[in-house]
């Protein structure tokens, strides 16, 4: 394959995108407690040969739920599911570094990618939710700083376990009764600030070697840890500038640890609407728009910017002076108060451009405008790809899959069929080299 | 259903309950971490109307892995995997009270219980295994007392978790928009001497209400724990009047937490060796035996005496003074040093008559033979049914469900289909109250 090619996840977000999916879908409201329902969504998503199905996650009942449905399902139980139901897409799943035990998320992790056959990611995230933290013994959210620290140092300690096992140790020999080489799987020892870690982990590497890291937060230290640790980043970009200087800024730092700009692939989050004509999926955004209950989304944007709702008036601007919020989600945070400022919108409006309250790109269109938009960001260099939130599931899905990736196709910068079985084959990314195989090799 | 019917679970003990299962066995070495594997166990034991699959676990690379498979996929994926291919089943997973927070267990336990329609529990243990606690932060196994009030503490805000729903809390009304009734969710609040929850969870009951609670331990404090929260029990009983000791002291202590004994289902472990004949059972029993290499059996019980195996002389009885180990596995301590002494055998005679070093029984003989013991057991209070441990999975398996099945059930006293869909249903468990709409009915 000698020209770059594009790469698609889906994220499975509940019933949908808007918080007025669940209202807008022919589905049951309890659609996103049914596994079904999100095997549904990956088989469609695999005919459309995408890279893989995201889940995002809080460990906590968050995001309103009196008014949309939330994540429930634990993730790496959901895509175990769905990997039973599928053949070759990816399945990355989100897990809190700040909430779990690095052995714990290293296993369940490496189980996911055998259970599937080398299909597994894991996104990494330090989870900003107060709500969440109060489910772990705290009265508060961990500072930024500290979250990221730890995070870091987990991360190192996972993938340290997942290279626990050279890829021959197992030996498995009925004549002479040796099962495991020992001398072949190591220990790594890890004592750190936050960690204190033996090892060795009791699952071997995978047909990819092990699950690809996944990194999805834009502060500073969210991309510093991208940088260091991401083979794959869910960023947020709302520009193609923005995601141009994403992209340059990720290659700087990553150069800084030895790693190339190929080694990771930036997916900017991308929420579609999509009509037959320009004039249906206007008519289709109205819709969603109008059902977006009460006071929803001004309420999830005043927790972004950690104001009081009421202090918000929908028909002017931001205030002026917004403080960044120390320690909740700085990304979210900027995205928002760059796109209000930059394009004069009222809160109402700045609402409205972000399909109801969160900081992704929107886009509304036909299929062939969405194609148009997805090509001139890939060939700008603003995007290896995007992490796509159907406004509603599966059907804004489907849409895509059959009226989207076929103009893509044709334009030859998607695939028509899946050349790997595995996630790294479709990211394009390499099997890592196990770290302990290489030290013995320098050794000798 | 009028009579008293058995209840059958297969822990399935990737190979096979015998250390050599892996070298009698036809199937590949790596077999234990092919999910295929666990799938055609688990869709054999459903065909043979078993009440559950249960996994044992620990989080570690343990029980001298050189010799033999080890825990390795992580359980809840495993069984999730399972759930996808097979109906009816139950589907029990042990996870651990000492090294896992309770919201994270009490929220992938309810996802895999709605995944699974209802057929899921947990196997709560404390894990006594030094080379788990160097997993997390901790130089030596955690004191006995510590770990089980620990797991008294996280039990109950588990089951607190899941009863925060009730079951009409989800409105899902396209209508007026309102999705979740909040006043029907109801966080606990938590604050006690290990753990601080507030909660709600964020997953809703299941069509059983919640997970079926297991437990086993034998011990004091295992027993007291049993007692107050376990609806299944995993015993181990060597004698009939073992296992009837070991009901009737459940049954007491139940009765102090306000239980009654058909509250819980006993259900000690029972390892088997079936042959069509006694004869063949007996050559299947000898070649087995014979396979286990080396000093895998020897080192195995020295490690649960605590004694240097190079003290253990294989054909002298055991030494007369052995003291308790303080925070290892008492059960099986107990269960070993007994049968050593009422039967007068010599280490080696020890080691064979339990299959090799765990402390469970071990019945060798014909179709007829094994059906005959366990109506024995069953019918003298000794047992509500068994975990039974096929010698070598899946043939072992097979042969039971295929030649030991169909006894039992002429005999009248298990069942040939199912009655209901869900563990409780197999088990005869009661779908346990919602303790919120109990407290509101008080008020009211």
């Amino acid at each position: 394959m000698a020209d770059r090619q594009l790469h698609l996840n889906v994220n499975l977000l509940n019933a949908g995108f808007y918080g007025s999916a669940w209202r807008a879908s022919e589905g049951r409201p309890d659609a996103f407690l049914d596994i079904a329902h999100y095997v549904r969504s990956a088989q469609i998503a695999e005919r459309g040969t995408f890279d893989a199905v995201f889940l995002a996650d809080v460990p906590a009942l968050s995001d309103r739920p009196e008014y949309r449905p939330f994540h429930a399902l634990e993730p790496t139980i959901l895509l175990t599911a769905v990997a039973a139901a599928t053949e070759r897409i990816g399945l990355i799943a989100t897990a809190s570094t700040t909430y779990n035990e690095p052995y714990n998320i290293a296993r369940r992790f490496a189980s996911l990618d055998l259970v599937s056959g080398g299909r597994a990611g894991w996104n990494v995230v330090t989870t900003a939710d107060a709500a969440a933290s109060r489910n772990f013994g705290f009265d508060n959210v961990t500072a930024h700083a500290t979250r990221y620290e730890r995070a870091a140092e987990f991360t190192e300690v996972v993938t340290g376990l997942w290279d626990s096992w050279q890829d021959d140790a197992l030996v498995g020999d009925k004549e002479t009764g040796a099962f495991l080489d020992l001398s072949r799987v190591h220990p790594i020892h890890h004592a750190g600030r936050h960690f204190t870690v033996k090892g060795p982990l009791n699952v071997p590497r995978s047909p990819q070697g092990y699950p690809v890291v996944v990194q999805a937060g834009g502060s500073e230290d969210g991309r510093e840890l991208a940088a260091r640790h991401a083979e794959a980043i869910f960023s947020v970009a709302l520009t193609i500038e923005d995601g141009q200087a994403f992209a340059a800024d990720i290659r700087r730092r990553a150069a800084r640890y030895g790693r190339r700009g190929s080694d990771i692939v930036t997916l900017p989050g991308l929420a579609t609407v999509i009509g037959s004509t320009e004039e249906e999926a206007r008519r289709r955004e109205e819709r969603l728009w109008s059902l977006i209950p009460g006071d929803y989304s001004l309420v999830r944007v005043a927790g972004i910017f950690k104001l009081d709702p009421a202090s918000l008036d929908l028909d002017r601007p931001l205030p002026d002076e917004i403080a960044v919020p120390v320690d909740g989600s700085q990304t979210f945070f900027r995205a928002m108060v760059d796109t209000a400022r930059r394009d004069g919108l009222t809160v109402r409006e700045l609402l409205r451009k972000l399909g109801g309250g969160t900081g992704h790109r929107v886009l509304v269109g036909s299929p062939e405008q969405v194609a148009d938009d997805i090509e001139r960001w890939f060939r700008a260099g603003a995007a290896d790809g995007f992490n796509l939130m159907p406004d509603v599931l599966p059907d804004g899905l489907e849409t895509f899959v059959d009226h989207v990736v076929p103009i893509l196709r044709r334009r030859g910068i998607f695939r028509s069929e899946y050349a790997g079985r595995t996630l790294r084959d479709h990211f394009g990314l390499r099997r890592p080299e196990n770290r302990n195989v290489a030290a013995t090799s320098v050794a000798v």
